[in-house]
C-alpha cells in the first residue's frame, strides 16, 4: 500500500517534466487560459516559440489561478531549439496531411509521455490559432497527435486543445497507479445481520398484507438481489431496521387503540 | 434495440440524445464556449436551468460556430424539471462531500452515459461557476462525476470541465466500433419517477412516525444515496412503491377498524 502511494506520488511529482510548447500565438488571452488549463493538471512548464502577442492583462486575467506559470515561461525562437533537449515530441496535427506520420489518439498520447518523462523531458506541441504548425515543425515531432473531433465542426479553441491533451497526460500519470484504488473505510453487516434484516422484513412485509404467506411470491428475491446490490453499510442498515420497527410499532398501537377503543 | 451494442455510426448519431445541462450560470461568455466545446465533440442539446445571465453578444461571439447550439438552446426553472424525462443523469462534484455519493471518472462516466443513450434520454449537470451544484441538486443525480485534477489547483473553467467530460464521450461513443459488447438489458425509472418514490417513502415514513417532521435530519439523504447506489429497475421500484402503499393502506384500514370497534 504504501509503496503504490510511492508510486503515485513519483508518477505525478513527473507532470511538470511534461512541456507545453505554444508556436506562434496570436491571442494574448489564450496563452494565460493554456496556463490555467495546465495547471489544473499539475502540468507547469510552458514554452512559447515564436510568439505573436506580448503576455499582457489578458493573459494574467484568464490565467486566473496559474499566473505563476506565465511568470515563468520559456520563449524561444524557433521549435527546433525548444525541443533540443527532448526525447518525446508530439505535435498536435489534423488527421489528412499529406505526409503520412506515426499518429496518435489523445490517450495513447498521455501514455506514451507519461511512460517516457522519467527518462527525459518530452513535449506536447500545438501550433497557431489559424494555420496550425508547419510541416517542417511537425516533421521535429516523432508522433502526430489529433483529437477525434466532430468532422463537421472541429475547431477546439488552442486552450480547449491543451486542456484535453493535458487531461489525458494526467490520467495516465494517475494510472500508473496499482487499481486498487484508496477505499473509504466502510463497515458492512455481517451476514448474520443481513440475515437478520431479511426475516424482519420478510415478517413485516407480512404483517402489512403486501406478502400473503400462502402464496409468497419472487418478492423476497427481487428485495434481496436489490439490497444486496446496493450492500448496505452497518448505518444504513440500522436506518432500514428502524424503519421496519416503527412500521410494526405502528400498526401495534393502532391495534392496542382499536382494542381500547 | 439487439442486444448487441450499435455500430459507430449509430452511436456518434446518437450522441445529440447527451443533454448537458448547466446550472444557474453567471457568465454570458461561458455559455457560448460551453457551446462551441459541445459542438466539436458531436453534442448539441444544451439546457440551461435558472441562469443567472442572458444568452448575449459575448455568449455568440464565443460560440464562434457553434451559434445553432445557443439558439436552439433549452430553458428550465429548475434542475428537478430539466432532468425528468432522463434515465441517467450524472453531476459534476467535488470528491469531498459530506453525504458520500458513487463516484465516476470523467472516463467511466462517458461509458456509462453511452452505454445507456440508446435507451433514453441522458444528461450530464455542470453548476454554479462559483458554488457548483448545491446538495439537494446532487441528490437529483444518480452519479456524481469529478475530474481528478491537481490538489494544489483544481479551478477548472466551466467550459473547460464540459470540454473534458463531452471529450470522454465522444471517445466512448468511437470506442462502441470494435467491441460488440453483449449488453445487459435494463430498464430504469426516469428521473420523475425516481422522485415520485421518494416522495411516497418520506410520506410513509412520517405517517408511520420514523420521520418526525419537525426534525427530519438526514434520514431521507441517506435512504437516496443508498438506493441510488443500487439503481432500482423499473420493475423494483414498483414493488418498492408497493410496500409502500400496503403500509399507508394497513393504516387506513386499521384507522377505520378502530373507528368501528
Amino acid at each position: 500500500m504504501n509503496d503504490q502511494i510511492l508510486d503515485k506520488a513519483d508518477s505525478l511529482a513527473l507532470l511538470p517534466n511534461v512541456k507545453v510548447i505554444l508556436v506562434g500565438t496570436t491571442h494574448p488571452g489564450n496563452i494565460g487560459s493554456v496556463a490555467r488549463a495546465m495547471k489544473t493538471m499539475g502540468l507547469s512548464d510552458l514554452v512559447l516559440v515564436d510568439p505573436q502577442t506580448e503576455i499582457n492583462d489578458k493573459s494574467y486575467a484568464l490565467s486566473a489561478g496559474a499566473k505563476d506559470l506565465l511568470d515563468s515561461v520559456t520563449i524561444k525562437p524557433t521549435l527546433e531549439e525548444a525541443v533540443s533537449d527532448c526525447g518525446l515530441v508530439i505535435g498536435t496535427s489534423a488527421r489528412s496531411r499529406t505526409l503520412p506520420w506515426p499518429m496518435l489518439d489523445p490517450r495513447q498520447s498521455g501514455e506514451k509521455l507519461i511512460k517516457e518523462v522519467s527518462d527525459y523531458p518530452v513535449a506536447v506541441v500545438f501550433g497557431r490559432e489559424n494555420s496550425g504548425l508547419s510541416n517542417d515543425e511537425l516533421q521535429l515531432c516523432q508522433f502526430h497527435v489529433c483529437i477525434p473531433a466532430n468532422p463537421e465542426y472541429s475547431s477546439l479553441n488552442l486552450a480547449m486543445a491543451v486542456q484535453t491533451l493535458t487531461y489525458e497526460i494526467r490520467m495516465a500519470a494517475l494510472a500508473t497507479v496499482d487499481k486498487t484504488k484508496e477505499v473509504e473505510k466502510q463497515e458492512y453487516p455481517s451476514s448474520e445481520n443481513l440475515e437478520g434484516f431479511y426475516k424482519h422484513l420478510e415478517e413485516t412485509l407480512t404483517e402489512v398484507g403486501f406478502i400473503i404467506k400462502a402464496h409468497p411470491g419472487q418478492i423476497m428475491a427481487k428485495l434481496r438481489r436489490l439490497y444486496n446490490r446496493a450492500r448496505p453499510e452497518v448505518a444504513e442498515l440500522n436506518i432500514l431496521r428502524g424503519i421496519l420497527t416503527s412500521t410494526q410499532r405502528g400498526r401495534i398501537e393502532k391495534d392496542t387503540q382499536a382494542k381500547e377503543d
